[in-house]
């Protein structure tokens, strides 16, 4: 049985990406909601909806847990099971990333305008440790630039200051990319934020979270050697979803993936 | 009986906007399919199923026209009606408008990447005058960059040189705003464009147009002097929409207008 993964388009290919690299032996169903990406300047109500209908068709393929691979979705699905199945969301395990990270405990987060309005990494990073200082900055800007490929480009280092000047006026050292697209101008970021400041992407986190549930029993792993499968679906035929899947996934022997059309009007 | 106009989300209102200027008797209509936008990444068998469903949604209404005030679906709704009533979509509009404007039949446009992709109006330019020269250019990020309202900002002028420059090369004399979010970034491309080159927007040429169906009596227009309706319906709650809507059109008497959510997924 595979991991189920989803995110609101490519972003979170970098999630799947970690998760790929960290369980070799797992098989992953990764859904692409493509066809009404991106989430992050939407409402709570409908990203709400919209995270229960890709669930819903995860569920549908068979899988054993559920990954939110997108943070905009995550502050909207707070809970640990989901018709039965363990959930993973991004926002618990990066907040006890960044908690281990950080010395100073001021923590920035950047993120997309609905996360940051959830409020939900202040409220689990506080939950976590009522010490800490969060300081948050929507950075809505970075979503397209990734999506156009702008790495490693003055433009993109240049809104990223603008971004990032207000946190690290606070005098961060530690900074949440909360959201999953940010990894992919991870060293526009690293730049502009400088070396003493450490990233936190939601990748990794979430890999560490599912390593526990592995360890205590609640997820079983996969102990059989045999090939392991990919799954790609998206709700939307968009060709720079397949390039970008064929870049972030070059080295997870694409020859066993496969791309395939999501229809989620048939979920309720 | 008001006059229907859709878009993808908020572009639309620079179009709207023109029309409630220029036609000062009409009432209006508007849907923002704000839960689903942006169009212009997505594909045209997906785009063409938005269309369809917000057309439907606007006929429910009860109107007695139908402008499509988005480009990347106006390139795949050709049709000249749709269920009997007359579609007014901004790409032929635009095509005559700019061979109006050329003195040396060199013209630039300017689009989303699904715009451009279709062709659409390469094909209306050169059905209209075969010896047209046509340069077209995606310009995906200006369309988060007028979302966030970073109108005449160092940053934006930078990526507008960026789009441009090829185009410019091209001594292009006319240059087609062809999404309906660029012309709140108009001051913008003019500096960079220079003031030799005529912009051309899709809320302008599509007023001519419906000026000419009016005048046939393919519309009849509205002849009593009551008070006019300005209805704006969307599909999502978020409040970057009421926003732009309120400041782009603060001189219409917005206390006749009223903000309403649309569910399309009652709609075929």
């Amino acid at each position: 049985m595979s991991i189920g993964v989803f995110d609101s388009g490519i972003g979170g290919l970098t999630v799947l990406r970690e998760l790929a690299r960290t369980f070799e032996h797992e098989s992953f169903l990764y859904l692409g909601d493509t066809a009404r990406l991106p989430y992050g300047s939407k409402s709570p109500l409908t990203i709400r909806k919209y995270a229960e209908q890709n669930l819903k068709f995860l569920i549908s393929k068979n899988v054993k847990a559920l990954v939110i691979a997108c943070n905009s979705a995550s502050a909207q699905v707070p809970e640990k099971t989901f018709q039965g199945l363990p959930v993973f969301n991004v926002i618990r395990p990066g907040a006890a990333h960044a908690l281990k990270a950080t010395h100073t405990k001021r923590i920035g987060v950047i993120a997309t305008r609905a996360t940051v309005q959830s409020g939900a990494y202040e409220q689990a990073l506080l939950a976590l440790d009522p010490t800490v200082k969060v300081f948050s900055q929507p950075a809505p800007l970075l979503v397209p630039l990734a999506e156009e490929g702008w790495v490693d480009d003055p433009v993109t280092n240049l809104i990223t200051f603008r971004y990032l000047q207000p946190l690290l006026k606070e005098n961060i050292d530690t900074l949440i990319l909360a959201c999953t697209h940010y990894p992919i101008l991870k060293s526009s970021i690293q730049k502009v934020a400088g070396a003493h400041v450490q990233l936190v992407d939601s990748g990794t986190a979430v890999c560490e979270e599912l390593a526990c549930a592995f360890a205590s029993g609640e997820v079983a792993p996969q102990t059989t050697g045999g090939q392991r499968q990919l799954h790609l679906y998206c709700t939307d035929t968009a060709s720079s979803f397949r390039n970008l899947a064929t870049r972030l996934l070059s080295e997870y022997q694409l020859e066993c993936s496969q791309f395939l059309m999501a229809d989620l009007t048939e979920i309720g």
